[in-house]
């Protein structure tokens, strides 16, 4: 047999049945990242039937990869009995994620045989709405009455070590009403003095802790702004119900950062890997907002049929017109993606609008300017070496483009800037104002500021 | 005095020189993470005093932050004596980062008076190329001799808990040749036979890490995919020279979200706050690619003035200029953000392109269609409502504008998936491929593919 490249990915390689034991022997000595990827190149029967084949705690760890695409269609196509017993061994979240994505009849049949505990914290986890801080949280924590001591404490972190999720971060709680008071390290208590109370390890600051129904986004920047390696997920009463691990945060970050660049290439997140996705699935997360962006644009066939006749008596202005919009839209697009940022990480905030647009205003006058210098020099340069005729008035025509580009690229940065401000404030993420989004806002005004800079500047000439 | 917002933002708050001490009182008991935004809002100066008045573990632990952007402009306000007592509890990433940034006479003058030891870490960690692992990497870890018991692993990391980055991830060397063997988890560790020998708590795969002039963003994926809270950096000599921990990733990931959101809006990376960043630098960031922008749509002028016979006979047609361009240019964004996201999860390899063909060939097909319909539609209803005319060939121009949509948006998915392979076979970043690239790319293609199908459908008629 060849070795196996585990770090290959592609759907529908076919495994002959008989060397079955034989891979499961191989991929049993490798990461459960790599052991994932490889069931994820596989059909779902194939993936199974090689998981069953590899020792438990490995097949288990292995379908405890959030990277496990196929992970349902797998449970699935298990033998019942070794899918519940692999799904009882899994850490809470990810049998959440599973069951999310399961189908009928193996949902509920499944469910039936998970034993109580499984069941049970299962049913609280699918019970938060999706994109919560309780959706992503599991409930394999350790906590510990703070009345307890160091070496108490960790004694209790041996027994219990293999059935969680993580060990570094403990909960102390209040030891008769059982809220949360403080978080201590696995660290600070292997270097405390084991007599001491549990306490003692605790940092001198306020604990940090997300309420269930906040936002998934507020967990990401809560472990990456305190650099913690998990935070505790609490109820009304401050009770501890789960924690999210900095894993999956970075789960998150990269989820999250793949749908922004989608929304702002002008389309719906996918949710899918580009190559699994249906294609009317990726039809219709496209097609919805090319449509739209298309009405947009019809605005701008108004808008020139509304010009027709300054459009037939000067027909050397259509030249300039995909230039000057595309102008427009570029710098709209720039000013957007910066604000999307500042926004997402803090830097600026909502009331801050107008800060931004004192700060739009001269960079747009000044970009404006430097286009609309390049685009002067480009009409006499042709004019003067004599590529093309742009008619008598042509210096007339050159400052019309000029005086133009400066007008609507400097409208395109305060329009695109204030756009995600707009947006936000109308309750909306900012970050649906994607790049063909502001494109085409610009582009309609970006025609009427053209037509409107011409009939000034060219009355009595051309017009 | 009021309570102290330390979420709060926002530069050039003026702090009266005697309200120091309280306000440093009541910072000592916060995150430290909050203390850095905190001491960002203020003038270098002031901050410095601040941090001077704080325990100086606190103050260490403030500097420490990488959220702290004023990190370099603080140090260099400091007393020279804080100053390097305060460098020399740092970790040592952070010290080199505030170095990398820090201006001359400071740099030369602390560096001499850092001890020996820092010294000489800061130096190693200076020489490694910006991007590098190396670069990011910190030289506080824990490392034990393969030969040693769990207990004595235990105790020695009991003696050095204080001074090391991170101890739950523990690297193994061989006794003699002191080479990287393996690496230990502390909840293992904590949980294992104390007599036993220390790889008794290894997992039984190979150990990860990664070498030190290896790229940045290839620690990123190996810290996600492998969801490890450290990654060892080696040598050529496979010994462990410094770490990289789960914190630092996230950084990483926070910085390169913004620049590729920032790039996909078409401009050079900010690499500083919108609201920081000087006026000047930021024009020089957008002006660049708006320029080179502008200039390749300028062929669209090139164009359309060698359509100009084809344009005074049927002005009708400017009218759907912008609408078709922008639907090509709509399209291939769509088609771009999808590929760079795709190739920078290994979703798909270069040698994937004509795969990607195969599936934008169909989608482009079907999306134009969708598109070409709904123009149709428009000019049909507009024509028939009596909205505007025409002309007596209208049903043709509609054709003309169906047909143009189809082949438009058909190229632009094609192009617009293709290009970041084009990009990545040629040794560039995909990602520079950005909205407005593909936009501009893809306009003048439009522009001549409309032409040309005006001129198959038309001929005889309007042209």
């Amino acid at each position: 047999m060849n070795e196996i490249d585990v770090e290959e990915n592609v759907r529908g390689r076919v495994v002959p049945a008989d060397s079955i034991p034989q891979i499961a022997e191989r991929l049993a000595h490798e990461a459960a990242a790599d052991i994932a990827d490889y069931l994820d190149g596989l059909e779902p029967e194939e993936a199974a039937a090689i998981l069953a084949a590899l020792p438990p705690e490995r097949a288990v760890e292995a379908l405890d990869q959030s990277s496990l695409e196929a992970g349902p269609e797998i449970v699935a196509a298990l033998p019942e009995e070794t899918a519940v017993s692999l799904l009882e061994g899994m850490s809470a979240d990810r049998v959440a994620g599973i069951f999310r994505e399961l189908g009928e009849p193996e949902h509920s049949r499944l469910l039936d045989r998970l034993d109580a505990g499984t069941r049970a914290s299962l049913k609280t986890l699918l019970a938060y709405p999706e994109e919560s801080a309780g959706s992503i949280m599991t409930t394999e924590f350790v906590s510990v009455p703070g009345n307890w001591t160091i070496a108490e404490t960790l004694h209790h972190i041996r027994m219990v070590e293999r059935t969680r999720e993580t060990v570094y971060s403990v909960f102390v709680t209040d030891p008769v009403r059982h809220t949360l008071v403080h978080a201590v390290s696995l660290r600070r208590l292997v270097s405390g003095d084991p007599h001491a109370n549990v306490l003692s390890a605790a940092p001198k600051r306020r604990v940090i802790k997300i309420a269930a129904l906040a936002p998934r986004e507020e967990v990401v920047r809560l472990i990456s702004k305190y650099r913690l390696l998990a935070v505790p997920v609490v109820d009304v009463r401050n009770h501890v119900i789960g924690i999210v691990t900095v894993d999956d945060v970075i789960d998150a970050m990269v989820e999250s950062q793949t749908e922004q660049v989608q929304r702002f290439g002008g389309m719906e997140a996918l949710d899918e890997p580009y190559m699994d996705i249906g294609f009317w699935a990726m039809i219709r997360k496209r097609a919805g907002w090319l449509s739209v962006l298309l009405l947009g644009e019809m605005l701008t066939a108004s808008a020139m049929q509304g010009f027709e006749g300054e459009l037939s008596k000067a027909i050397v202005l259509t030249l300039f017109i995909p230039l000057i919009m595309s102008s427009g839209g570029n710098s709209g697009s720039q000013a957007t993606s910066l604000i999307i940022r500042a926004l997402a990480l803090h830097e600026v905030r909502l009331r801050d609008w107008w800060r931004v647009a004192l700060r739009e205003l001269p960079s747009g006058i000044a970009l404006g300017s430097i286009l609309g210098l390049i685009g002067i020099v480009r009409i006499s340069a042709w004019q003067t070496l004599g590529l093309y005729d742009y008619g008598e008035h042509w210096h007339l025509v050159a400052a019309t483009v000029g005086a133009a580009l400066v007008c609507v690229v400097t409208f395109g940065s305060l329009a695109g800037s204030l756009l995600p401000f707009v947006l936000k404030r109308g309750g909306f993420d900012p970050a649906v104002a994607s790049a063909p989004f502001v494109a085409t806002l610009v582009d309609v005004s970006g025609l009427v500021i053209y037509f409107s800079v011409a009939l000034v500047i060219l009355h009595g000439t051309l017009l």
